[in-house]
């Protein structure tokens, strides 16, 4: 791949440049704070949603760089009409922000595209063990996941997208994700999810380099249809923590179920954190160290003929769930450059033998399509409305 | 009153000082996140509730101190137990996290209480026009307001009261906040609501002084039973906010409706956000600049015989309701020293003339007492519990 463009451009601080070859907030190191939303098109007027590609296309370049946050930036040029920004983020940095598109299954069939188009990647996932899915959070026409250092950042920019999709789309749901839970760069210290261990120590990283991504992350030229050539899929699913239950698990069992232990994170007989985990190393009990079900194993590339993914998933709490219990868990998002030869066998793996399935539930399922970065003049999803 | 005692002493960087004369996340300069919980009491035991309370003060006075969250923290002693921290706020700073404690009216009836005991301010709010009050959303027995710069760590401390009353309390309902919505303090900026408005411009300040908060914070000798003088009361209200109308109304009506320019925020015909709102000014067709129904004016202690209270209010979006629409608005919080003869009188005032009550929709509402802070050795509502 060329490099990209536009990062060699100089830009303001906080600022991630939008255009590109790649779309920002996939490599970019993961920022402190998410709003996901996924929207269905209620419309089957193309034209109608190229309008509001071309739309939307411009607002996120606009709020990515700042302007429609800048101290005293406009708020609307005619009194009597209704501003054209929100105001909320008046005065505050650009934070960061970054805005990630991608188009699920009803795209295509709503818009009656060409066959041809339809990457294979967004064929519907199987049924996993212990699958509790919930339709009102999953799929969706499009996605659009907002990541700032700010959420007053993030979620102004998913509430003006939204509301300039009025009429077009409508919001099928939205996560609002408070606490990242992996690294995307080696500069990045490794954060913790809700059962109070480290989080995506071994992540693909940026850092990895354009072979191990252009493996496993970027979409290749002849992979499929040619619009998404450097592109990716986001496969995102809520998991519900039952953080009551793990609380009361001890500590022992904890690092076991995980194969790390809690407070360095180190894979267990190991010293560090990035220690190399020895899958081969036997206890003094004359079992293996690692249990041969702990979640680092069934999820290691060793176990999964070198299956790797990029995660950048966040933390999130919901209110309480009615039951005297707070709402809370993971919400995985992840970047692949197939979902069923990526996705699937980790998860399969995952949900029929990994003990902390007993503390999660998959509550909510998507994938979505997300075309490579856009150039000057282009706007999002343009090579499937032009084709 | 005296001096708040532990404020003299010297505490590390980021650390606010849990003891002293008034609770902390009342005058606190208002941090940047929220997370609230209301619950409620499953046992009628007062030895029960007596020995929580004493573990959930010196586990709040810890994590305050950053004690749980320091690098290399303790993440439990016997392996074989479940660990002492769940864990997910290792390495994370202090965070200025306040833990704020108040008691509802279920605390007295479920217990028994002395009636004497009861503060007459815990009486029910009357109904008000346009109320949409959800009962699994309202009320509680206990509620804890944790503050935090960082939302990990107000989880975090919220998630790890909420696992040692498992057996004496459950979680009726819990709120996140992501953007504070009011500044305590003349050292803060004026942040900005979901309407895209500065709110709280004219919010009581910690540099107030010690007679304005006696007189509207802070309830005092004499106005009740005496275990709460030096508290106040705290009114939470969940105000959902239907932003997708509000959007698409004129800025010019925006601004009429509060009162206020949205760029500067400052009153109608002022030019600069803390400049007097001249009630009294005409405008140039003959009507009052600030409408006779504008919300600041409705708001104002010159509309209510001087009434005015502390907000300490925050953002929030709790995904999405189901019909399109995003499911956010405002977490009010609010301290004074009688609900009803502040918060009443405002909020009717509000819900039977703003035209705001168009746009938003109260579907939460509590009130709680919260005791005066603890001395050293005290553990929270002491007094009611030994009486």
């Amino acid at each position: 791949m060329s490099a990209c463009s536009a990062s060699a451009a100089p830009v303001a601080e906080g600022v991630v440049p939008f255009r590109g070859d790649r779309q920002a907030g996939i490599v970019t190191p993961a920022q402190d704070r998410l709003h996901f939303v996924a929207l269905d098109l209620t419309t089957d007027n193309r034209e109608r949603v190229r309008a509001l590609l071309q739309k939307w296309t411009s607002a996120a370049e606009r709020m990515t760089a700042g302007a429609e946050t800048a101290p005293g930036g406009a708020v609307g040029g005619n009194p009597d009409g209704p501003p054209a920004d929100t105001g909320e983020a008046l005065g505050l940095p650009a934070a960061k922000l970054t805005l990630t598109f991608g188009v699920g299954p009803g795209f295509f069939d709503k818009l009656g595209l060409d066959p041809a188009l339809r990457p294979a990647g967004l064929a519907e996932l199987p049924r996993f063990t212990l699958d509790q899915l919930d339709p009102a959070l999953s799929g969706g026409d499009l996605c659009i996941q907002a990541c700032a250092d700010d959420p007053q950042v993030a979620v102004h920019a998913v509430r003006n997208l939204v509301r300039i999709g009025f009429g077009t789309t409508s919001v099928r749901w939205s996560q609002l994700g408070f606490g990242r839970t992996s690294s995307t760069s080696t500069a990045q210290a490794t954060p913790r999810n809700l059962f109070g261990f480290k989080d995506g120590t071994r992540n693909l990283k940026a850092e990895d380099g354009a072979e191990l991504l252009d493996q496993h992350v970027w979409v290749q030229p002849g992979d499929g249809p040619a619009w998404l050539a450097g592109g990716t899929y986001l496969v995102a699913r809520r998991i519900r923590m039952h953080v009551e239950i793990w609380d009361r698990t001890s500590l022992a069992e904890q690092e076991a179920i995980v194969g790390r232990t809690k407070g360095e994170g180190a894979p267990l007989g190991a010293a560090g954190e990035f220690d190399t985990a020895d899958f081969a190393a036997i206890g003094p009990d004359g079992l293996p160290r690692i249990g041969e079900v702990a979640h680092i194993r069934l999820a290691s590339p060793e176990a999964l003929n070198g299956v790797r993914i990029l995660r950048r998933g966040y933390n999130f709490v919901d209110g309480s769930d009615g039951q005297g219990h707070l709402n809370a868990g993971l919400f995985f998002v992840a970047f692949m450059r197939d979902p069923h030869a990526q996705f699937v066998p980790m998860q399969r793996a995952l949900a029929n033998k990994d003990v902390m399935m007993e503390y999660i539930e998959h509550t909510g399922s998507a994938v979505f399509a997300c075309p490579p970065g856009l150039s000057d003049g282009q706007y999002w999803a343009q090579p499937l409305l032009e084709a």
